[in-house]
């Protein structure tokens, strides 16, 4: 279904394995951005031979068509978080309208694959790469709607369930970007090892080897009160979230290795 | 200890909360790097606008001084992987003997930290950025000793417990490339919420909205044997090294709480 990707392009063409791992489709690209707790933001410095990488917070979104479903239609990326200014000027296109144009790495580890050979070892993954225009969101109620979405996304209902709205100086004090997506892609591997065929006839060796799969996920540990805190019971959304979120990394791990 | 870390320089000179949060010193940041099990590479690709971004491995090392301690020398950073030649080449500086300018980022989430406001709400992290000249490791011996550090940094022993040598094939497909530090910086947020001084004086906020720190960590599962495995019982390299990478993840978590 060409109509629910992104356009192939010569930035996100998947060379290396393409034809087995890469794919092009919203829900797939989305939803590795949305669950990915860390995004990895690159955009060149004109000062420095260096691309500039930051670790930030963000999620996919449409303002103009906030009930847009991600699965089936094409979305922004609005990240939390300062990019400098001179970098936002400097760094735009000709077409001062297009923005600073930036990279988005999202990536999930889902596993250690151990094969017979330290050449024939791999990682199961899944990871989106995104490239886009980044501008800074100065409309106050996209901003807002933004704020909200990246805090839920991470936490289901904690904006709702916090001091909102912000004020006129937390306004003030936080950026938000969107990021219009040019191309993007997603590239997964899954399954158990890959071995060189010489290697598995040697039986002596493969009673030596231990060759298999540890599977890893992020796991959420129980929330430890600050010391201002005066509710005494951790609330059920917080508690739900967590619990539902290691279920899912661990089922996430577990699966990949079935599949191929 | 000036000698013992990277020079600041305009490419890694923290900005944002420089002051509390960033330092340069070997330790820090080869820590960082060494234990985080996927990196974040980039690179400016001169057919396009946005920079390439990919997920590799590596850690740091130096081959013309393999016992060198990390913790109180320089290092270069070895990463198992492919960059495309044509890459390696235009991207190469005019000295065509530095190589291709690129940045490394590591990054360990610790927690989620949950203010009574959204727009205070952050994460603990650990974060290290590290600029550098990349190169193909040619020399086999070298390439031979970077496969084995790596192996044995993401699982130590794997290499000697696994069939080694590589046969030539192995060594011909592998590409390794030796990335030379130029500067590198690490940036570090621990603790509990800060909040807005008003919000604090609001009790019946304070009786509504739960507060603290939501710790998180790289959990390693069970390890499943793959179809073609030999050997009845987890060999304990692996199980050793998968209770203390949990472990040290889960205090580190519940530590960066604690600290300031």
């Amino acid at each position: 279904m060409a109509s629910q990707e992104y356009p192939k392009t010569a930035a996100n063409t998947v060379k290396r394995y393409g034809n087995d791992r890469a794919s092009y489709d919203y829900k797939t690209i989305h939803t590795i951005i949305n669950t990915c707790p860390v995004l990895h933001v690159s955009f060149a410095d004109p000062t420095n031979p260096f691309p500039a990488v930051l670790p930030m917070i963000g999620c996919t979104g449409d303002f103009t068509n906030p009930s847009a479903d991600p699965n089936t239609l094409p979305q922004n990326i609005y990240i939390h978080g300062y990019v400098s200014s001179r970098l936002m000027k400097t760094g735009s296109s000709p077409d001062s309208e297009e923005g600073l144009p930036i990279t988005i790495a999202a990536t999930h580890l889902d596993g250690l694959v151990l094969a017979l050979t330290p050449n024939h070892c791999s990682c199961n993954f899944r990871s989106a790469i995104a490239f886009g225009y980044a501008t800074l969101v100065t409309d106050e109620a996209e901003k807002t709607w933004a704020m909200e979405k990246i805090t839920n996304n991470m936490l289901p209902t904690r904006w709702e369930n916090s001091r909102i709205p912000p004020t006129q100086t937390e306004m003030t004090s936080t950026s938000i970007l969107r990021v219009k997506i040019s191309s993007a892609s997603a590239k997964v591997r899954a399954g158990g090892p890959g071995e060189d065929r010489a290697d598995l006839k040697d039986e002596a060796l493969k009673k030596r080897v231990w060759t298999g799969v540890v599977p890893v996920w992020m796991q959420w540990g129980e929330p430890m009160p600050g010391p201002e805190n005066k509710v005494d019971e951790v609330p059920g959304y917080i508690e739900g979230w967590r619990m539902r979120a290691n279920q899912e990394g661990r089922v996430e791990a577990f699966k990949a290795i079935e599949s191929e």
